[in-house]
């Protein structure tokens, strides 16, 4: 049996292109005791994996060239030779942008397909939606009758982030990058103001109109200078959650920009960055309940981009860094 | 009865100058009901106040030009016509740079000469002690085993931070700006490792050197490139307590360097500024006594730079942005 693999066939230089993968087509091997054998479904593609194309330390190994790259897959059980896992089973696993491969149980986790759609275990349900609960909760802190600005506000993190500050009590400022992200973001994530980037000459200013009581939390999914803008409107004892920075992730040097240790003094203000994995992974079954609640609650809106095929998983991967996505963006790359 | 008294007379443009500085000679009021007359003995200078003779929103509001510049005093109660306090009594406060001046007796903590030096309670057993105690142990959460980094070592903050990680099982780098420091520093502060930036071209790989397992916990006094190189030495789930950055109190333009969001994330580390007073004021007592406890059981040491003289205090500040002082500087202003 033959599969479709993508490889990592050189080292993003700015921002990734299509020159930087290739298709290979290999022999499946066959299974043996423990094992099963999985059709991949929906392909996460997320921007931290851009990090990982890096040839450098980090929380988590480099991709190596020639090899295939990999996230989180939502896939089909068809052949089992493990006793926990049933022919027809749906699995939620870090798994290789391959369309069939032989996995061990050992981090498969079943998924439901009647709790939620399947595409929302890679999204709300999953490492975006974790990655906003704890991100915001426990680093942000958030408290009744503050004032919380998020950046990446139309994207899968920022836009839970937003709607479960407001399950706090918080008023929501979001940041996106065009004026239909913004409507997006007001009308289905409760954010109770927008500001375009891409419009705003003066983003010191304009984030000081909307939040005038200043700013108490910053859930930053973009990090240089909207970081920079904020740090001008925060308040005395301010946290800063550095989740992404996405602005900066395809620069070629070391990015530069006002030192921040100057206002972190003066305002007592903490920033801390974090992996949900890394830092929250022992709590995963705590988050996920909370998540399924309000979600089930109503509580929770979320948007996905699905784009379709095999092919496509590394355009849909580019796409991200041009804000194409509304939501969290997967490949759905085989019927269910 | 008159009385000499410093003003600030002009903003210091960078670094600050005597001429930044005028003596008046006053008439001190006469006493009414609830005030004290006081003598002041020792008068703590700062780095701190650099920021207050900047004309700028910050944690506390800045000097006025033409009115006295304030800081810690030990004084003397020459005469009281408060029921709490006694002829001959020593006290703590916040007070004005003048030799003699009339206080209501809200503000003022009264100090005992017979448990320690009355200088020691602007030092160590003062801010300077539980600026180092609450930042280390709140922020910095040390642990057994860990390495700690501590950028002005030899100072009066960095000198007890040293000692308290030392007490939590830590192994402690210092780092300081001249070989006698260094020296000090290991033998009366304890610290395991030492590094004198001033003759060290590259400070990334000296501190790679001192800390072969990466810095846990850094305690940073200073800001700027000590910081930047110490950032790429840091440990997964890190903690950079921002102290203070007096290598950038005197720039003229808001100082640019490396951005720190990047790292943050990748290693999941913390960067949290304070001010002893704002964030930990009301929990004084609980460290006060942890410090005294620690001073008498000699597990603290501390250095001080005592300067003599009321005419002298401009310039004993001015020294502090040069490194004159080893440890804390007060300038002794009469006789106790």
């Amino acid at each position: 049996m033959k599969t479709q693999t993508i490889l990592l066939k050189e080292r993003p230089k700015a921002t990734p292109e299509i020159s930087n993968f290739e298709f290979k087509e290999e022999e499946v091997a066959s299974l043996s005791k423990g094992e099963v054998l999985l059709k991949s479904i929906y392909i996460s593609v997320d921007p931290y994996l851009r990090g990982r194309m890096r040839d450098e330390e980090s929380y988590i190994d480099p991709f190596q060239i020639n090899e295939p790259i990999s996230s989180a897959i939502i896939a089909k059980v068809e052949k089992s030779e493990n006793k926990d896992f049933n022919e027809g089973d749906y699995v939620l696993g870090h798994l290789a942008w391959k369309e069939y491969q032989i996995a061990k149980g050992d981090n498969l986790k079943k998924v439901d397909p009647n709790q939620a759609k399947l595409s929302a275990y890679l999204g709300i349900l999953g490492m975006t939606g974790l990655t906003a609960y704890f991100g915001l909760t426990e680093i942000g802190e958030p408290k009744e009758g503050e004032t919380v600005l998020v950046s990446g506000a139309a994207g899968s993190v920022g836009s839970a982030v937003g709607q479960i500050a407001k399950i706090y009590g918080c008023k929501t400022i979001g940041i996106a990058g065009s004026d239909e992200k913004i409507e997006l973001i007001k009308d289905k994530f409760n954010f109770d103001e927008g500001i375009n980037y891409k419009t705003t000459e003066n983003m010191e200013k304009a984030i000081s109109s909307a939040a005038p009581n200043g700013v108490d939390v910053y859930f930053d999914n973009v990090g240089g200078e909207i970081l920079d803008a904020t740090l001008q409107n925060i308040n005395r004892n301010g946290r800063v959650i550095n989740c992404g920075a996405i602005s900066q992730y395809n620069k070629k040097e070391m990015p530069k920009g006002p030192r921040v240790e100057g206002v972190l003094i003066k305002k007592s203000v903490k920033m801390q960055g974090f992996t949900v994995q890394n830092d929250f992974g022992d709590r995963f079954q705590e988050g996920s309940k909370k998540l399924a609640q309000w979600l089930q609650e109503g509580k929770l809106n979320y948007e996905e981009t699905i784009q379709e095929g095999f092919k496509n998983v590394p355009q849909a991967f580019i796409d991200l860094f041009s804000g194409k996505n509304q939501g969290k963006m997967v490949v759905k790359v085989s019927d269910e």
